[in-house]
């Protein structure tokens, strides 16, 4: 058998082994927004959910795909696992986005957009960072390394959260004047449940995005991708149980799963450049960011039921950083101008879109359906129609 | 190394990673069953789906498999890969019947089924389909093309299911004169969690059905299997999605999810067939097919909870009949016929020996059961003591 | 390409599957404890499975796998690969204890225990079982047949269990004078997800305890060694099932599940030295063993809320007896002497680290604590805070 064979069938699996992992990541944030919610919003979240992957990997079949690399051709594994791998990660930018604008966006509206994000804003971004490159040789061609996506993914998902949250605004009740009510997730179980699998899949997205395994260095540059990324959610997981602990003396498990998520996002960027112990380091502070920003974030009235901003965006833009950081040969400069373009690119586009479509049909559920909750009114369908309410 | 190694190699690993993903079925349909039916009956359903997969697997190791295929022996693959990879199968099939009798079968008439489905009745549809073929040369002799299954396990599994409604009878309540009584879902996230589990499940199911990987025709076919298989799954969700919007201005989740699953069912015939835009119509038309079934099936009143028959059987059938109809090499008669000899076959076995059974020990449980629910007379462990019932 | 290539490409990838699979049971172990444990203790029981996973890996990392195997060190595959599957078990020893000791015990000293179990007792352990072996040419030099840990993993687990149980105490109310309180399951489909999980992940655990698919003769060793392993299981599962059955006339899925999992801990320590028969007995014995264990243990007032000592600790000792009972080139005395070894080693470590913790930090959440419940004191966080309680 010809080596090159030999590559490109090892190479085909290897993906599509990849691939799987990351398709776990559709359960694991339904389950995790199904969890952090209202029992009155579970339906209409998990709706959300299962909409997104369907609507963002249609769309990004149909036409983001070629967008973004510009030609349908492989020639070192199939092009259809290539396809399912890029696509497995469409979805999860709108996910980031929907799960902060919880408890009061409406579907129909969020469905349009993610058709645009599906078909353009994410294959763009992709484009320029990991594609075709249609800013090649401009002033805005960018230079930044962000191997699995805490700038491609998680940044464009957290800038879009951010311009949408400023269209859709606070829950109805959260802030009255200044005074924050407390909102407890209603499922435990399901928050960890939806969080571990978004861990697994991690393995999937940043072991796949090595691209090969079929030599021994790429085979031993998967495994230290994967191992790396692992150690940052742990460390992420026990600084912000530690933070808790000496602050509260309450382990918040909603809180160390996000500050895992946040370790995660932020050694997403370069896993394979790093040795074994700066994950640690990584994490620990992707962890912290967590903690200290959710807060952080109430405080100036940027409702996020899920602590998406948090993990997603600012430890996006702490990940990509590290790299430059951390990593002798990359540039931090690159690094920021990176992180710098797409943040424009990104809210920019994501705030124009919302806006127009939020002018034909209002985004932002009635008051009174939040107050009965968003199930009944979008969905007809209850979470959990036997359980009496204590609330 | 030489080159039948590596293949045999390359083709045992891949054909126990599509195994695994099949196995991670049976949690799929136990939490989708779990969350579709009545909190009262949730202890009962679970045992059943635990039960078929114990049951259904050692009649299948301890008689089906050789049944089936005439002999344990392979020369391009480990035989217990093999085997596990074809055992992963043969559950799915008393997953589909379950399903749509629930809230009223009683457990150990089923699980004595179980144990003919898995040694008889499946293995025979498969030797005649892929394995022995026993009935060659003679004039039931089919040629159907049906990569994984969809005539093959679910419209068989459809077939089953279609004899036991006539046996056992709808649910207590259910039918009341000419009105049908709504019976909603107890929780939705596990309907959510466990449709998500079969559509990975589904990459593992039709993917490994290609049968090897080893080869970079293989590969691609491989690959392209599994894009289709997704892609008719997403077709199914939206479309399901678009006809509920548009008829009840509500997005119903379950019907979402058979949308979904009715295209996934739909392509399983021939994802390997198609090209990329095909199971894009497929999947609609079998996302459409189950939103238009399931009424259909309550208004001649047959009470199948789940909606199994409409996704299982009616896009069994689509689906094989779509490979004739899309497919220029396959003769669409040879699909029909088919169909129709399985559909016979399936159904006439399947409904005698539910009625012997149905002599000795009843399949239905008293009304009186059925009202306190199934769970304390069968197992004696209620799902969820704890929850105060709204209902 | 070079065969040794080819070899340390495959393995690498298949240890990266394999790894992939076990950490399927860190949602598998959550899972099953938060939905066998009463409502008002899952956010606590949920907390400790995340720190588990958590510390007892980064110890592992940073101290444990080193004492273990002697050095950072592979020729055969990648490292990283090989670090993530043994880092994939570690955790494992400390579920099987922290669930039997569920609803009483506080976090924080089991995580200070976690660190010396991930960084000390378990990689002693291994050291003197598959590693390094610091006891060899001593009287005590363990030879010992265990291919995925029945003894390793499992019974040490049950031996700090048993320690732990001491020391901490049984709950609450739990055993008043000659009665015992029967407790129940608060939510049966996460006990059900749960064991299925573990269930798969039990794949990867025995199949890649193999450590090599990359001849043919290790691709048949590797699925013959999956298909024994759930064999063992579905014996397991259907024989409690038939003993619940013909004692009681109620099908108990908990205690199904639990002689599923009891087979499969049984089969652990050879499932690649059995023909394919030789595993449904040891799996039926070891299903029939959780059965007639589980109440046992409570007439001694050992309280134990997730049945882990019947599931672990007796079938770790059965399984591993078992290797030295059905297979003839394995000596039962050896096999005695590594299990005898270990339980002195296991129980006497954790018995003495446990109690000088305990003389800090208490285990044991005082009486009122355990009224209302672990979450609120320890996690500030009710697992179903809309939910109204029956009981």
């Amino acid at each position: 058998m010809l080596e090159a064979d030999f590559k490109y069938i090892i190479d085909t699996f290897f993906t599509l082994f990849a691939m799987v992992l990351i398709i776990f990541m559709v359960p694991g944030f339904a389950m995790l927004e199904a969890g952090l919610v209202r029992t009155k919003n579970v339906s209409s979240v998990l709706t959300i959910n299962v909409m997104i992957y369907a609507v963002a990997s249609l769309a990004f079949l149909l036409v983001g795909y070629e967008f973004a690399f510009g030609s349908w051709e492989s020639n070192t594994q199939s092009i259809w696992a290539a396809f399912m791998f890029q696509m497995a990660f469409v979805g999860k930018t709108v996910n980031v986005m929907s799960g902060g604008v919880s408890e009061r966006v409406r579907i129909i509206p969020l469905a349009i957009f993610t058709v645009i994000m599906g078909s353009f804003i994410y294959p763009f971004v992709v484009n320029i960072s990991w594609g075709a490159d249609l800013l090649a040789g401009t002033i805005l061609d960018i230079d930044m390394y962000d191997l699995a996506g805490s700038t491609v993914i998680h940044s464009t998902g957290g800038w879009a959260l951010l311009a949408a949250i400023i269209i859709v605004g606070a829950r109805k009740g959260r802030y009255i004047g200044d005074k924050i009510r407390v909102i407890p997730a209603s499922n435990i179980p399901l928050v960890v449940l939806g969080a571990l699998l978004l861990w697994i899949g991690w393995f999937g997205f940043n072991g796949g995005s090595v691209g090969s395994i079929s030599s021994v260095e790429n085979a031993n540059l998967v495994a230290k991708t994967i191992m790396n990324t692992n150690t940052a959610g742990l460390a992420g997981a026990i600084i912000a149980g530690l933070i808790m602990y000496f602050r509260y003396k309450l382990l918040d498990i909603t809180m160390i799963l996000n500050g895992a998520l946040g370790g995660l996002v932020a050694v997403t960027a370069g896993p394979d450049l790093y040795d074994m112990y700066t994950p640690i380091l990584i994490g620990a502070v992707g962890g912290a960011l967590v903690v200290f920003a959710v807060p952080l974030f109430d405080k100036v009235k940027i409702d996020d039921p899920v602590g998406a901003l948090s993990v997603h965006l600012v430890n996006g833009i702490w990940g990509t950083l590290a790299v430059g950081i951390f990593v002798e040969s990359i540039s931090f400069i690159d690094q920021l101008k990176g992180v710098a373009v797409i943040a424009v690119f990104a809210f920019g586009t994501s705030f124009i879109v919302l806006f127009i479509i939020n002018k034909f049909i209002k985004f932002r559920a009635e008051d009174d359906v939040q107050v009965e909750g968003m199930d009944v009114d979008e969905c007809g369908v209850e979470a959990y129609p036997e359980f009496k309410r204590a609330i």
